[in-house]
């Protein structure tokens, strides 16, 4: 690999050792695989991810796509890719055979779109698109939808997008527009605007496939009045050709990163043409688009898992390379300088970046695990692993969503100067991580998400369940004396969530939701921490039980590695714990309710 | 003002209420200035930024300088802007009249600096570069160069520019490799390369005078080695005209941010006739520039809290006006949806842009006072003020950098999927934000600074000092019953500050210069952390006497929205102190002397 952007040996020892996702295999639906050919899908795809992927990362930030007259042309690489990532099974990987896919685990294609999300994510948005799009009519549409879109879908020639953005409809869902009126005949006429649609039309592919939320006339208001839309960009003509359908692209974003993908402006029905053909039942869109949306939830927290990751490594490359300066206890100017990694202060940046990107990808495969067993367990199991999904999907998102902004900039920061030119790929790296803690439900949704529905639903079983899984780490991490330090530091930690936690329930009890919830974020980010801390920690339980059997030098020196950046994150992370918690029960109520004249002047 | 990006009302309470710099006329310098006359200088400045610096932001950030066969040219604005500044005497405002100046104190030039940032800080740099490089020849140079340099910088026909940099010395100064052979003749002939040197050439200019560090031949190695040079573009003739001085511009850097400002390749001597002129003594050349380096650096904390105003009050105008969601308390869909900045996380987001921004401000006025009593104190007062400048230089440079670029990003956060677009402003703030841990020294060497000079010079004089001035505001607030509680936590968070040193002390003693240094960037945090709460506890002290005193309710408005800003602070930032005392205090070394396998994989 020439640059590289992602360890495959990294990306295994999680996989295979930590997570052990070849003992999926005994489940029937996935037992077709083990873990030889599960690392050779990944052999396959990291080789896309580096021939095809990678080598035009500056190109299309350079080449962003460009709007004419409703048309969108987009760099020629796109098409192409989209074809061979189809051709190989890629888009519909994790479908059932049935359906057209390849019944591959959710945990291997969380490390699929973490790979190519490293080495080009502008890249890695179009089919990822388009497989949550295929994934909506495969589970709410009728046979016939299925059947017309799909394969087409599956094999990259058409697009698949998410619609639901509207001008005044951003985070307030509920104040979706956008109008279907049934025909009688099988389709509805759709009418209205979405903006902020990613890759919706572009010259790629032959057509577009929008999974799109609109209100029926007569719906209720608000979120129990949405219902989903098949609303393609061309429609078929009944006989085999394709017709346009009447959606017009208005115009494209210019960005601060993430370019080589085109958010565009979509309107329906000017000319009183729009056909739209309803998924699943009426007024249920919303519940519907949430699977889309929680897909795509854990494929931005894994995007973000993969900048870090490309970043980490273009900076720790530079950083052995780039002679400056001369360790601190031997200032000697006749001396000539050192490689800037020796330096204390670039060790801690490393790890910094280290312990972010590697501890989002092991969450990330975490809840790619969750849902392989959610989807083959027994179904006493199932309520389980849906609940931890629910509680983990907002922490999935943001935790990488946030914490890849700030290892990416620090990976600039190590650069210095030539960290802020675009000779190196870092200040692109930063500007493409920055979308992610506002698509797909900003960081303060998230919040609101976690503590206001995730924490306290059924009473709380989310919650508990989460807490449990992290016991069951701590238990492990204890039986080891080397690891025992650290299990009762986590330890510790959960006691202060959960003193948190019941804080801000007494306050919930008192009914004011606003006061409840002004600290969501915060609280979000305790929970996001401590969350990445259990991840850590699994890794190192597992990398001292390998090291143990192992006599490679080598190998032991991989297990190390693992289980000192455990260590950095506890000393330099989960340390903070402490001080969100403090914030969180401080009674002095600055935001809720306080009059606007405090931002007088 | 059309766009609002600094508060006027801000600025001049904390020049004339907070910090009483009208007070500064009754020493003789400044004894032509009054508060009106002050303002008036205010209020000038503001129209320029307003007219002539914020129009063309966008524009000149869209068309950044083009290099083509050794010219670089710059958007046409640039030389009508120098020009102007010069003309209204800004380029030499802090300069004493003798020296061709205004002896308008610091602390004001320190908030014209500030307002112009916020305006467009690309193109605030080229004049503050002119201004510090003239100030080391006035200081430093002889009388002929002052004669000669000097009226042609101040009036903005010529550019001044720090030339350190060298492909092998970045922040190793001490490796600094360019030439200078005496030739009996009074002039050096100098030969070398710089990089990244900010408007080191530009057609904005008629002549671009570098004030360049360069070593002597058979000078001794490392620092003690470098001498200071005057090496112009273009040199004078003899006969009042000027001819090419062998300087050549090898190339521009593109560039994250901060773009309508060149950072040029320079390379001196290629054809053996670049001539330069020593400034003061012999190998003296460093301490020389570290006035102008000090001077630079806390414009560079000044830039970013600039920036960081910008950004908050588009965000702030942006929060008032985007109706999206609705109240927690009551979620009916029937009604109209609310401003966002109804949204307690809405408010939290502001309050800490607020926070940021107003606290950095405060500290770069309070360093200009610094700077003015030290001009015009007793002697014997000096050395204080010279002390309190060491150990505040770091952290003015520092916090607003850092955080400044944490509270633009939150603006970005508060406009959504707008915020990452460039129809607003916010994306550039973003991008241009982010050199400023880089430039003149990055955040890394600040913490070396801080913790291995400062606190440490003159057996911890300069850091006692700076606890001195802290105890002096907490015994005035402490006098309000409603700021007790704070000036309290203030008090607990010096203690923690106080254990902290010792700790480190207790390393620095045994030797190992590595492991006290090693997370010298965490205390600085912590530092900045501290010295933003004292100036917000400051303004909250000057606000509730104030507030006593004013029957007017926007003034009182005005006042109670320093103290809540005060108070926010106190809760959601210096709350984190305690946590990195933890961090700092915890004995696992994990950074220095690690072995490097640590980054194996």
């Amino acid at each position: 690999m020439e640059e590289k952007f992602i360890s495959r040996q990294t990306i295994n020892f999680m996989l295979f050792e930590v997570l052990e996702i070849q003992n999926l295999s005994k489940f029937e639906y996935f037992s077709e695989y083990n873990k030889e050919s599960l690392d050779m899908v990944l052999a396959t795809v990291t080789k896309v991810a580096v021939d095809l992927m990678r080598p035009i990362l500056r190109e299309m930030d350079k080449n962003p796509p460009v709007y004419k007259n409703g048309n969108v042309t987009v760099h020629p690489a796109v098409g192409t890719f989209l074809k061979k990532f189809g051709e190989i099974g890629l888009i519909s990987a994790h479908f059932s055979v049935e359906d057209g896919g390849q019944q591959l685990p959710y945990s291997i294609v969380a490390a699929i779109n973490y790979i190519c999300s490293a080495a080009n994510y502008s890249l890695c948005v179009y089919p990822g698109l388009t497989s949550g799009a295929a994934n909506l009519i495969v589970t709410f549409g009728s046979p016939e939808l299925k059947e017309y879109y799909t394969p087409k879908m599956f094999s990259g020639e058409w697009q698949g997008t998410m619609a639901l953005t509207e001008p005044e409809a951003g985070s307030s869902l509920s104040d979706i527009k956008t109008k279907a009126v049934p025909t009688g005949e099988g389709y509805y006429l759709i009418k209205g605007q979405k903006i902020f649609i990613s890759a919706g039309t572009h010259n790629g592919v032959d057509n577009v496939i929008n999974l799109m939320l609109a209100r029926i006339e007569g719906a209720p208001a608000g979120v129990k009045g949405i219902s989903l839309f098949v609303v393609p960009k061309l429609r078929g003509d009944g006989k085999g050709g394709l017709v346009s359908n009447d959606v017009i692209c208005a115009g494209i974003e210019h960005k601060l990163g993430y370019r080589g993908s085109p958010i565009t402006q979509l309107s329906m029905g000017e000319n009183d043409d729009c056909h739209g053909w309803l998924v699943g039942e009426v007024n249920k869109g919303l519940s519907y688009m949430f699977q889309m949306m929680n897909e795509e939830r854990i494929n931005v927290g894994i995007g973000a898992a993969g900048i870090a990751s490309a970043a980490y490594y273009d900076s720790l490359k530079y950083s052995e390379e780039r002679l400056q300066g001369r360790p601190l206890n031997s200032k000697n100017p006749a001396e000539s300088q050192c490689a800037i990694i020796e330096h204390p202060d670039v060790k801690r940046m490393l790890l910094f970046q280290k312990a972010i990107s590697e501890g989002a990808l092991s969450l990330a495969l975490q809840v790619g695990k969750y849902i392989d067993l959610k989807h083959v367990c027994p179904p006493e199991d199932m309520e389980k692993y849906d609940l931890l999904l629910e509680f983990l999907t907002p922490i999935a998102k943001t935790y990488p969503s946030e914490y890849g902004i700030l290892s990416t900039s620090t990976g600039l920061q190590i650069l210095g100067g030539y960290g802020y030119c675009e000779d190196f790929n870092l200040e692109l790296f930063f500007r493409d991580s920055r979308i992610h803690p506002i698509h797909e439900g900003t960081t303060g949704i998230q919040g609101l998400d976690v503590l206001g529905r995730k924490t306290t639903m059924k009473n709380g079983r989310a919650f508990t369940l989460f807490i449990d899984e992290i016991k069951i780490c701590i238990g492990e991490a204890g039986k080891y004396e080397s690891l025992k330090k650290y299990a009762d530091k986590l330890n510790q930690a959960i006691d202060e969530l959960q003193v948190t936690v019941k804080g801000l329930m007494s306050i919930a009890v008192k009914g004011n939701m606003e006061v409840f919830l002004s600290d969501a974020t915060l609280y979000l980010d305790m929970v996001g921490i401590i969350t990445i801390a259990w991840q850590w920690l699994m890794q190192a339980v597992c990398a001292e039980k390998q090291s143990a059997k192992s006599e490679d030098s080598a190998l032991k020196n991989f297990y190390n590695s693992k289980i000192h950046t455990m260590k950095f994150f506890f000393k330099y992370e989960l340390t903070k714990v402490k001080s969100i918690s403090d914030i969180l029960l401080d009674g002095e109520v600055l935001t809720a309710g306080i009059d606007n004249s405090i931002f007088i002047d």
